[in-house]
Formats: structure tokens, C-alpha cells, sequence
């Protein structure tokens, strides 16, 4: 259940929190401090304590985070202890990239459906799924209970697949085309973007 | 030529207000307020001018920004105003979809090379280019004059390759491996990870 008061900027942490601790807990690790938390993520130790204590209060005074429980408690916060049904629109050269990825799968995103526009690529094999045709969209979402789609279709075709998808129930949208979508409130977009990551690398070149 | 006291944060949304003013450019007009630029991007008008002195004064009193000196000051800025050589290691499906998105060439972001480890790969066609041997890297980077790489290639692989970039060069790594790289200090990393993304977006539903 979100907590509304929460900075997006600490929520986006919660995931690298995760994921170090995962590692930590192959290791054989019992306990974390917020102090070695903190090295392994680049954070300070006050920021780690901080924003941790928005969700609860988790650490034992001088010994630290029990790592099994503060993971199971961030996948509890995150809603990563069940799987979640996504689905890929525009069955491109990106699109194939994303319905191959097997980390979605380990990390429980289901790719459930791929759908595309172009004829030629309906019915196609595309990772363990046949491309759909986009008309499918709505009887997909309600069938397989899709909560995520991730849109990799040109950015001039963005916004009215996502009004579809909106239409269609679905509330959050992980947006590959270079573009900025129009939204209603209640729906959250992520975007990545390899042409702006690079434009602020430069910066330091 | 990097100013080294502007925070992360803000070099991170230079692109931003670049992109926008390059569409507020195309339709035509010419000044545009630090209030109107914040409403197209979600932040203040404040946090605008605030970013923006870090690097001079661009606004005229009343008058607002004069669009196409401050598109021209930030491409600057971002030393967006020259090409950039680009090379990807990794030509499995990502690296497929990587080397054929045209985004990339038209912000000036050239793909000069493609390089991979698997025989099988090696010499097959990839977007414009021939997948190279990845022996072949210093060589690429010092020819081609090559400034960022990107990583394709599986989390396993990705700290050893990373190193080799490193010693062959190379001081900025776009990262698409689900790792964290340890590099030496003046070696820029930036992380693209759909699953981290996806595991933030979830908290929202």
C-alpha cells in the first residue's frame, strides 16, 4: 500500500536497497549496518536511516539491519512478493530485446503479451510468446489482469497507444520512446531514455 | 568543459530543458518564460533559474529566455555540439535494437562499432555495421577516437569488460548489465535497468 507522503527520490532508492541486500544475503551475511549499506550503495549512512524510517523502524540499535528480514520488509513495501503481469506494445528490434529478457522473469515481470500494429510482424514468434495484433489490447489487459505496460513503439505513436492503454486499465506505463506523455492523475509513467542518459554524460566528458 | 561544483542533479535535467525547448523551437516562438518552461517539465520556475545560473545568466528581467541562445548555451554546455563516438560491446538482442536506433545518430551520438566475443556473431551484419571481435577494442577506441561505450553484454561479464574499456580509453560507460561497476575515479558510469525501474513503479500500484 503506497504511503503518499513518501519523496519519489527515496522510493527510487528502495529498489538498489534491495538489490544490495540480496547480494549481501548471498554472501551468507546475517546483520548490515546502515554504515556498510551505505558504502556498498554510494549513500550515507543518515540517508539510508532516513529514509527507511518513512516505512517503519527496522534496525536494532549497534547491530544494525537483520538482512532477511529488512529485504522481505522493502519486497512487502515494494509489492515485489507476487508477480506482476506485463505487457509489451510495438514488436520491434527493442521490443524483441525486452520480450527476451530473462531478469524480468527472475525478478517476477511476466511478459504476458506482445502486441504490435504491422501485419507482418502478427503471429510472429517474439521470446516465448506470437506477436498480437494492438486491436487484442483491451481483452489482453482484462484477461491476463495486466498492470504494467512497457511501450516500445516510436515516439510519434507514444501517446495514443498510451491513451489506449489507459482506457484499457492500465495505470503504469514504462516508456521507451523519446518523447514526454500527457497522463491523467493516478497514472504513473517511468521513462528510459539512451539519448538523454547520454546528453548528461557528455556533460562530464 | 565541466564546472565541477553543479551538482548530479541538475546536469541531469539540462537535457530535459534542452529537448524542450528544441519542440517549443519548432513551433515557432521565440521567448519563453522560466514559468512556462517549468510547466512543460513539471519543476518551478525557480528550481529553472536556479539550475540555469550555475552556468551564467540567460534571462532577460520580464522578457524571459530567448529560445534559441539558451537551445544553443546548453548544447554548449553539454558539449552537445559536436559528434560523440560511440561503441557497443555486446551484439545479442539489446545490442541489435541498440545499433539500429536511429535517435542515437541524429542527437549526434554515432555508433562507430560493435564488438562481441561469440564467433557466430562476429562479421554478421548489425544495424549499419559488422560485428567485430572484441580483441579488436583498443584498436576501435583509438582510431575511431571512440568517448563512451555502451555495455550489452550479460551482468557476469559486464566489471571484466568495463576494464578493458577502461584501460582502453574509454572514460564514459552507459551500463545496461543488472550490476554496479567498480571503476577508478574520473570514469563516468550511467545505469539503464528496465527491472529497477519497473521495481519502483510498483510501489505506486
Amino acid at each position: 500500500m503506497p504511503r503518499h507522503n513518501v519523496p519519489d527520490v527515496v522510493v527510487r532508492r528502495l529498489p538498489l536497497y534491495l538489490q544490495t541486500l540480496n547480494h549481501i544475503a548471498e554472501t551468507g551475511q546475517q546483520l548490515v549496518s546502515s554504515t556498510e549499506l551505505g558504502r556498498w550503495i554510494g549513500v550515507s549512512s543518515a540517508q539510508i536511516r532516513k529514509d527507511l524510517s518513512y516505512f517503519g523502524a527496522f534496525g536494532k540499535q549497534r547491530l544494525g539491519y537483520e538482512v532477511d528480514y529488512l529485504r522481505a520488509e522493502l519486497k512487502r513495501i515494494l509489492q515485489l512478493d507476487q508477480d506482476w503481469h506485463v505487457l509489451i506494445v510495438g514488436a520491434g528490434a527493442l521490443g524483441h530485446a525486452l520480450a527476451n529478457y530473462r531478469a524480468f522473469e527472475e525478478q517476477h515481470f511476466v511478459i504476458t503479451a506482445v502486441l504490435d500494429n504491422d501485419a507482418a510482424k502478427i503471429g510472429q514468434p517474439i521470446g516465448l510468446l506470437l506477436v498480437q495484433p494492438v486491436e487484442s489490447m483491451a481483452q489482453v489487459v482484462r484477461e491476463r489482469h495486466v498492470e504494467i505496460a512497457i511501450l516500445a513503439v516510436p515516439a510519434r505513436a507514444a501517446q495514443a497507444v498510451a491513451e489506449q492503454l489507459i482506457a484499457s486499465g492500465v495505470r503504469s506505463i514504462l516508456c521507451y520512446a523519446p518523447t514526454t506523455l500527457s497522463v491523467p492523475e493516478g497514472v504513473h509513467v517511468a521513462y528510459i531514455d539512451p539519448v538523454t542518459t547520454l546528453q548528461t554524460m557528455t556533460y562530464y566528458l
